[in-house]
């Protein structure tokens, strides 16, 4: 297993995807060294996923710091849709991000609940068979901590009376032609979901602030329809803060996926099944034991490091001791594959804690918190 | 000009659309004497639409029947998507067919005014153009006299929070070519208008009885897509009473058009316009008065002719009398037009005190209604 075409900083450990080419292809800006110190003195720090590159290129983004300054504000949005499997640690990296920028800027955040997109993509077969999912990804995102007075929650089948008339005035602006070009939609897409990027966009208009989009740089051409159309509606084109893809446990091409179990952690798997999926994870380890003493592991290549550097290591030091402790051979995948385990199932048994207390204030993050109130009192003006 | 190919009977005058072709081409069945002796019975008498032929086929009519004589029950269906021009009379036609049908049956019934459907045409420019029409329009079906209590009129902006999800299951079995084979839908199409056609569907839906449309035959393919998905949702294939089109004053081939005001009498004409707009309508007369005392004219395809019998002489023995004094040469055009414009007039103005009084009440159609009010918290259930 070669190094070669491996980033060896231990922060921005990385598979074959090159990030470089996407940020060309893409036309977004790197997340540089001076926003980056722009951001630590605004935030008053920088979160891991930040300083450690996760979160890599953007739109905007010295716009948005600059609303900031100069008293304007901006406002955050994000979502998730729901589907017939709970979430897994991946689903919730955006999520804690934003979390994180919410807590750091003290701005109102959105989070759609399109309840209608995996029906409507023909990825689940009724919509019943996603109902249960739904108040539990909402349990979910609301249990990591997000201001009950500055964040609406909202489910697209329920919030639909708000949204469809600014949806109707996005639609107007997006042709049959650019929506197949941006989304793929083919002969078999079914009308709903050739609809649903409209709805996608309604959130970004919520506020006459500019708004900002914590995401995996996939999503960036959804977005890019947005800043094409807000202008004509005197909205604010989306800024965004861009992640590269996080890992599977199969490998760093491999994404976490429900249907595929040994690729992900899901926030409902007991103790056990997280040590068994770690244990079976892909790592940069050596055939022998005696090989990974003589030439050390491939941390770069470690989807168990690769979790490490994103969730379960907090501290910078700590985790460069893990990288090179890997590197010379001192630590063996075992060890670091049980510590892992000890902390994803530290981290799923907090977070469930954190799910059943955060029921009983869930609705105000959906309907009477002081920005839900807001939100249902809302109407579109351009 | 010939009177071959036309129609002689005075209330089946027709031009040169070939209906017995189309009833071939979509399939639909003949409005037959034995069906009508039918309606005949259990309505209590034929309104002139129907007796005279312009209704002239259908879809599952005799089910339609069987489910009322058996106690079951349907339902009425219709709509109208505002535009920016006021409604002339032959928008009104399929109403008064709609209304006569919700009196002799007792049925409920629904008219969806699809507000945003024109803007995502893109045959208005804004929203706010559209809007001082809707009012007006649904003021204009609502003086057509409609039980209060059984007929709920709503506007999709309004009314989507109960659309959306049912929209949703029907989009999902309307896939892209489909669509685009049977609306017509190109590169250029807005991705809304793509998905407004599940909307359309939805209304039918709304009780578990049959529903009955009366429509113009162009409207068929829309209901056709309806009857392939509603088997699919427990619900009952869409029952059509399919109309000829009514014409326009400028020949048996134009239609009645805002944007082409001499072919339109709109609803809020002044009596000067409209005795101007039917002095100027096409006629089946012939060049000189000598010439039409010799050889008669021509009421087949006489747009006068053809207004007296679609709203403006109910009597079918005076209409008769028209008819064979036009053909004899005894009528003379000035004459038989300055009698309609008389007519029209009083119709306008009659009218236009019923729209002024319904002002009062339309909310009953739309909120607070017995039908309305069961809308408002319906839920569809398959």
């Amino acid at each position: 297993m070669s190094q070669e075409g491996y980033n060896v900083t231990p922060w921005e450990a990385r598979g074959k995807i090159d990030y470089d080419k996407l940020i060309q292809e893409f036309g977004v800006e790197r997340l540089s060294e001076p926003l980056l110190a722009r951001i630590n003195t605004l935030a008053g720090g920088l979160h891991p996923l930040l300083r450690r590159g996760f979160f890599f290129a953007h739109r905007d983004l010295s716009l948005v710091l600059d609303d900031y300054e100069a008293g304007r504000g901006f406002f955050l949005y994000t979502g998730r849709a729901p589907s017939k499997a709970p979430m897994h640690i991946a689903h919730i990296v955006p999520f804690i991000a934003t979390r994180w920028l919410q807590h750091s800027f003290g701005v109102n955040t959105y989070i759609e609940i399109p309840d209608e997109e995996k029906f409507l993509a023909k990825k689940v077969d009724s919509l019943e068979e996603v109902e249960p999912y739904i108040r539990q990804d909402i349990l979910n995102i609301a249990a990591l901590g997000f201001d009950e007075n500055k964040t609406f929650i909202f489910r697209d089948s329920e919030y639909i009376g708000k949204m469809y008339r600014p949806a109707v005035l996005v639609a107007r602006h997006i042709n049959l032609s650019t929506a197949r070009a941006v989304f793929g939609f083919d002969n078999e897409t079914s009308i709903g979901l050739i609809f649903y990027p409209a709805l996608q966009i309604v959130p970004t208009l919520f506020e006459n602030r500019r708004p900002l989009i914590p995401c995996g740089i996939d999503q960036d051409p959804y977005f890019r329809l947005q800043r094409d159309i807000a202008p004509r509606l005197n909205r604010y084109k989306t800024a965004e803060l861009l992640s590269k893809l996080a890992w599977g446990l199969t490998g760093p091409e491999s994404k976490m996926s429900a249907s595929e179990p040994e690729t992900a952690i899901m926030l409902n798997d007991p103790p056990e099944v997280v040590k068994k999926k770690i244990m079976n994870a892909f790592t940069g380890g050596r055939a022998t034991v005696e090989e990974q003493r003589k030439l050390g592991g491939v941390p770069e290549v470690c989807t168990v490091f690769h979790w490490y550097s994103l969730l379960f290591e907090e501290d910078d030091k700590k985790l460069e001791e893990r990288y090179w402790a890997c590197k010379t051979g001192k630590l063996l995948c075992g060890e670091c594959k049980a510590e892992l385990v000890k902390r994803i199932n530290h981290f799923l048994a907090l977070h469930n804690e954190k799910v059943k207390d955060v029921e009983k204030k869930v609705s105000k993050y959906m309907y009477d918190g002081k920005l839900a109130q807001e939100m249902w009192n809302w109407e579109f003006k351009p």
